[in-house]
Parts: C-alpha cells; structure tokens; sequence
C-alpha cells in the first residue's frame, strides 16, 4: 500500500520507519518547494502532486499549516485521512474553537478578534489578563502576545492591528489566561471503523513556548484519563477522524481545559516509541491504511527529551540504559527540533533517576527546559 | 556517516530502519545485479561499486555468500568491518572449522573430504552416522547430506562425488552426527575498542532445515549463558571481529557444541527488536559506526516466528498485545522468508500462552515449524 505524506520532516520520517515493516510505502510532498521526495533519504521524484496523488492509495499530514488549495487537491481524491477539514481545523484557530465549542468539550473562554470593536469587547467580555493567538500559522509560541492590563491596551492594538493588516485572512483569537498546575496531551487514534484508543496522559513541559519535556509514568488519575478518553471521543467522532489526533490540555484542578488539536502525530507522543508497545506513528499508519490498531498501554514509564538547535550529544547517552536517540538528520539552526532522546526506566522513580543522571550529560545552556523540569520537581 | 551494506535483502533493510534515527545513511550493493540500491525502497543510484565504496564511510555485510573479488575489492578500502577475513570463514565451512579449532571452541568432531579416500577415512575416523555439508554456499539446509551406516555409503559417494565435480573449488566437511538437546543462538557484538556484549541466548527450533521460532526467555542457566560469552570472546578476538556476530550452538547436557557462525545480524536475533531494549541491527550499526555499544539485556520474554512463503496473515495478529509483525517487502515465493512475528510477554509462562494463542491464527500448514515447537513443549 502507497502512503502520501503531506509534509517532509521528521513526522514523516518517523510514520515511514515504523510502516515500511509493515510493507507500507511512503512518498512525501515537500510543501514548500512542491517536490516529492523520499521522506527517509529525501531523493527527488520528479513528480507532480496530481501524478503522487495517483500514485498514491491514502494521503495524510505531517503538519496543520498546508496550504488549502493543496488539502482540496488531495480531498477530491477520496484518499484524504485525516480530511481536509479535520487539517483546516487543526490550522485555524477560529475553526479550531468552534469545534471545541460544537463537541461541547471544555476550554478556555475567548473570543474572536477582526478589528478595533472586537479586541474592545474582548477585554471587556473576557478581562485580563488575556492571551492573543493569531489564528493562522501560529505554533511553537509565534504569533502570540499576552496583554497583563487593560493599561497596555492601546500599545498592544498597535502591534495587532499592523499584524492583521499584514494578511486579511487573519485574525486573533483572545483567551481568558487560565492559571493551570500542569499540561497534558491526549494522543489517540480513530479507525475507518470508529473505533478508538488513547495512549496514557502525557505530562508536557514548555520552555519559551517550546515543547522540552514529555514524561508519561501513569502518574495521572483514573478520572483524568476517563475524562481524556471522553474529550477525545468528542473531538474525533465530531471531525470523523480517521488517525492518530493529538490533544493539548490543561489541567486546572481535577479538570481538563483543552488548549489546542493538532491533526496528526505530535511532539508529545514520541515516547511511544519505546514507551509504549506500538507507537503513535505506527498507530496513525494502521489507522490510515486500514489495519488493526495497536496495543497503546503504558509499556514502560517514558520521558522524550527534545534536542533542540544541537547536532551533537555526549556519545555516554547511547550507552545508558533505557535510553534511545531519536536523529532528524537536519541541518543545524538555532532553536530547531533536530532530534529527541526517550528514556525508560521500570517505574516512576527509577525514571526520575534515569532523567537525573542523564541531565547531567546535557549541559543547561543546550537543554534549559530539561533541567527546569527537573528543579521545579 | 554513510554505510555501504554488501546484500540488499531484509537484513540490510532492518539495519538501515534502526540505523537512519542515528543519522547513518544507507546504500546497498545487490550481489547479483551489481547494483547499488536504496535498502529500503530498492531505488537504484546508478553507481558502480567503486563509487559506492568511495561514498561509504564504513562498509559492512549482510551475508557471507559474497563473491570473493568484492570483499577483497572493499578490504581495500580499509572501510569494511567485520573484514573480508571473517567474511570469508562465514562462508566456508572449511575456514569455519580451522577457526573453532584454534579460537579452541568446543565442536563436532570433523574431517575434510575432497576425494573418495577423504570419505572412507572420514567414515573411518567419526564413525556413522554423518552429517556431511558443502563447504561454500550451504544455507537453510540446503548442500546437505547424511549417512545412516556404512551401507549407504557407495550410493551416498557418487552422489556427493558428482556435486564436488560441478565445483573445482568445492570440498564437503563430515561432521560426527550429535545427539542433542536443543540448538541455540549467541548473539552479540563486539566494537572497535574490543569491548564485547552479548545477548541472552536464543533457542530455536527448526523445520525441514529452516529456522523457524526462536525464543528468549531468560530459560538457560548462568552456566550456559557464561559458557556461551566465553565462546563469544574467544572467536571475536580471533577474527578481530567488528560488528554482531552469531554462533548457533548445539545444547548437550550443560555444554555447548559450536555448529557455525554467521558473521552478521542473524535471523534467530530478530528478537530483539521487541524483547532487547537495543536490537541486534541498531547494535551491529553501532559496532561498526564507532558509536557506544547499547543495551543487551532481555527486556521482556519474546519469541520469534518466521513468516515463510506467505504475504498475508489474519489481520486480527496486529492487534493482538504484545505482537509486531515485520515484513521484507519480497515477492511471494514458496519458502521464502517473507516476514517475522515477534510476541513479547511479562514472564515465560505468558509468552507460552501468547504463543498459543498466536498459533490458531497461524495455520498447520503455512506454520507448521511453530506447530511443531508447540507440541514439543
């Protein structure tokens, strides 16, 4: 079976090593340059998007923020899982929010901001202190601004309005700034058949809005994971999805406040890889291609620590026990997600241990958000 | 860094997936053909061996039976670990037997037979009953003879007579027949710094001359897995071996008897994959990549189960905990190795039930190797 991967970079990379043991063959559509290459050594094909979508017996994304032109090309085949509009939602934040909204799943109070008179009513309606998301385009912490006053009001318009004047298809989407004890993921996946599977909670740890840290020891509450499984039930079974849906939460109290979706295999699941028996990126090709799900039970507890703007590690890391390095082969640039490390250790506190001594193999300077992690524990 | 694997089948393809998360690249030399392909997606770069070995950094085999002038044409190189040496001794059982014999490992009594009196001295000298091999290109059984008693001697001689003739370069090696237990496997790997690991012993069980299962348990005495780093050490030094190699050994009572080598990932350590925290590909791409030898310990009980001549299975298998199914890619052909299973369970007793519970989606007749095991037990 042929898999079209909308997206060339390390998802991809990383659906392709875990199908092609099961004979799945993968071609990805670098979306930038319209090329579509080899998603492991990234050989050019020299096809069109319209003879890869021939080629192809399923489509799927390895990010939200592809063009729609290139999501309705691939939708008129029939081949599209997740679909186009599953995809347009995980990159539009108002779309975003409505589903949230229509599934009847709990989040943050917001509202939509266009012009002058909405970001006016929006404090009015919402208070401070708020956060401001632009509703296209806007990951890893870019294009977001907080507003701690209604003092800062006027200056912060300024900064918006030139913003929104950039490009009239986008718009803001204020939040209520929810104080939480934690953030979560839910990652799961939805089969042809409807049937669904949820890994264990994530525990996610950010560093200037970068994902650094994801541990998953089985440390979260029964009525947590029932309410994980419910809210991704909601989600799923609103969008018909079909693959594995990543769902960011916060966690305030005993309640889970959904952040955002991503449509795909995400950040925070990479710990399946060894984690779990079957992994997040194994799981969404089943899904796609129509096979069985696989077992997503905590195998062992796992932390996934992100490499991010290195090339290099100490080669000790290889040789620690339970410890597994995860390479993007990517040129190096500052900040860029070039690689993960997974963790596993037989229980919650050897895990810890683990995570102690590997700290100290990845100095502060490369890896801040690990070792606040570790001193806010 | 780039490795240029001699051998384009499932060996190289399982070494490339564990390798390309290291950041090694892969190219592969198809024997037959001459040609130097993508181990993964059989792409074929249009380049000549020497511009291969020019792109490689490091040059290694995923099978002995390689024509002699291309080992030599890459020793050469000064790229090639394990070397052309140790290669060649895979390759020929006459090598093989000189290598036990000095490395002073325990093995069947045996003699070298070239001509007719090589044979009667050879039945002279072991006695009946025989097995008799060729001594290049024997695999799965195949180049393989016995005799009973005496009587069937002048039959079986102009038999073997006639295929030693076909082949100037072929002799036949007698080897007394030994009653054993059971036959097991020890994998491991040894680095350019000398440093050795092993992994716990494999047993496996065979059909018509064809591995079929192999299982880790943590079963066999510390006296036997002691035995059997011993052995290890003793003919990794000897070859100056780099990379994983594999002993298949005969269990008789608390000893072991080496049968022969495989200098190379061996089908009886897929395994590993599952049940080791670093598989025997990752490992051997380590060894030969200079990067830190990983962890061999058993992770949790698997076993093995070789798909042969079959491209499909009853989907249900995916599903099943504890089960990952990982095909080659290869055409269907009768007895061809296809694919493996690998079940993983919390203790021995469990995998034995999972075993069980595999084998009524496995059919007598397509599996009659994992039948077999199961009735034994």
């Amino acid at each position: 079976m042929n898999i079209l991967v909308l997206g060339a970079g390390q998802l991809a990379r990383m659906m392709a090593l875990d199908g092609i043991p099961l004979n799945l063959n993968f071609r990805a559509f670098d979306v930038g340059p319209a090329t579509v290459v080899d998603p492991l050594t990234h050989h050019n094909y020299q096809q069109t998007l319209a003879e890869a979508i021939e080629w192809a017996d399923v489509i799927t994304s390895e990010f939200e923020h592809i063009p729609h032109p290139v999501l309705d090309q691939c939708q008129l085949s029939g081949k599209q899982y997740p679909d186009a509009t599953a995809i347009k939602t995980g990159g539009d934040r108002r779309l975003e929010k409505r589903l949230l909204d229509d599934a009847g799943v709990a989040n943050a109070p917001h509202a939509i901001i266009n012009d002058e008179v909405d970001f006016v009513a929006a404090i009015e309606k919402l208070g401070t202190p708020l956060v401001l998301k632009s509703a296209l385009a806007g990951y890893d912490g870019k294009g977001q601004w907080r507003l701690k006053s209604t003092d800062d009001a006027n200056t912060l318009w300024q900064e918006i309005s030139e913003f929104l004047s950039a490009d009239p298809k986008q718009s803001m989407v204020a939040e209520q700034m929810i104080p939480f004890d934690r953030e979560v993921s839910i990652i799961g996946a939805r089969n042809h058949q409807g049937e669904i599977q949820t890994y264990p909670l994530a525990v996610n740890h950010h560093y200037q809005g970068v994902l650094n840290v994801s541990v998953v020891d089985g440390g979260q509450s029964a009525a947590l994971e029932q309410q994980a499984l419910t809210i991704f039930k909601a989600l799923s079974e609103k969008l018909n999805y079909v693959g594995v849906l990543a769902v960011e939460c916060f966690v305030v109290g005993e309640q889970l406040l959904v952040n955002e979706i991503a449509p795909r295999v995400h950040n925070s699941g990479h710990w399946s890889q060894q984690g779990a028996f079957v992994s997040q990126f194994d799981n969404h090709n089943r899904a796609v291609a129509d096979l069985p799900l696989g077992d997503m039970q905590l195998r062992e507890p796992t932390a996934m620590i992100n490499i991010l703007g290195e090339d290099t590690i100490d080669s000790a890391i290889y040789a620690l026990p339970g410890c597994r390095v995860h390479w993007y082969g990517k040129e190096k640039r500052p900040g860029r997600k070039m690689g993960h490390i997974n963790v596993t250790a037989a229980d919650a506190a050897s895990l810890q241990q683990r995570l102690e001594e590997l700290a100290k193999l990845l100095p502060q300077t490369a890896f801040p958000g690990l070792h606040e992690y570790l001193a806010l524990r």
